[in-house]
């Protein structure tokens, strides 16, 4: 397994309520996931993602504690629907990270090794759905960003993470991507 | 994502403790793995698998809550062995699968849900060790399976897992597998 360094500075937020992230200087994880955050918990009801496997409302463990997004990708995002930015924290993201042009694209497995000492783990990319895309359309009211942006977002959401080191993790804070250890198929 | 399925039974161990599992009729699972398997719990001290992530001991998230292996991969262990077989049990495993020859190839993420309701995650593929060479040889003598078994068994020894969905699992139960949603690069 290679251990691939990127330099990135992260900008965090915190859900008390409501889809959009209130910014803070710190994020304070345990096991599960952000202190304060609404996404919190070691288990959560299964909700409409889930119908295919679970009813809804039967306790699962919480595979998405957290959420992060790549300012790399976001500012394509914006460019795609004409519009000055894509704010993370609008998405309600609570982790905007720099220098990872892929985010999206790390699969299940993946670790993010934070200088902290925080340990993130991928456990599913996000979809894009029309909520963050009212609130786009609401600070660009001449876009086309509400019925464009599932699109021009597709593949370029971010990822669901959980924690598997709790550590604080601040803005500026660096990580290392540890891709998962593959099998594949033998002759 | 398209759900496969696929027809197998399962075959049970639980660990009270040393390497070898004890055939138990069902294993009743909780949030923390398997009930009363010394592998069980939400947290569990990073160790020499994790020593390259975490200093050992450190107190992280137990993403080896259980272990998986394929009925149909351990008959080509044996077979590379020249041994008549090569025993779930004898290498410490949780649930011996029956009808998936690529269990070991599942990616992170993939879902294993079975038809009492659990839901299991893949969160790693398992690495041979000598700890189960060792049984291995023991039962028979006159092999190398003691010395061979690495390289045999590379790629064949199974997952670990972790426990979405609680429900107790029996032999006979069957699952279908569901494999994670990824995004590739976009152009």
């Amino acid at each position: 397994m290679s251990v691939r360094s990127a330099e990135r500075g992260v900008q965090l937020g915190r859900h008390d309520g409501g889809l959009v992230a209130r910014p803070v200087p710190v994020l304070e994880l345990d096991f599960g996931g952000v202190v304060g955050d609404r996404h919190h918990g070691i288990t959560r009801p299964a909700d409409s993602r889930q119908a295919r496997f679970y009813p809804r409302g039967t306790m699962i463990r919480n595979r998405r504690q957290l959420t992060l997004v790549s300012a790399e990708e976001l500012a394509e995002v914006a460019q795609r629907l004409g519009v000055p930015e894509v704010r993370a924290e609008w998405l309600g993201a609570n982790l905007l990270v720099e220098g990872l042009p892929d985010l999206s694209t790390l699969p299940p497995g993946t670790r993010l090794l934070f200088s902290s000492g925080a340990g993130l783990v991928c456990e599913a990319v996000n979809q894009p759905c029309r909520l963050p895309a009212q609130v786009v359309q609401q600070h660009f009211p001449e876009s086309s960003a509400q019925s464009q942006f599932v699109r021009a977002a597709f593949g370029r959401r971010g990822i669901a993470a959980t924690v598997e080191r709790p550590a604080p993790i601040r803005v500026s804070d660096r990580a290392t991507v540890v891709p998962p250890e593959l099998h594949t198929s033998f002759g």
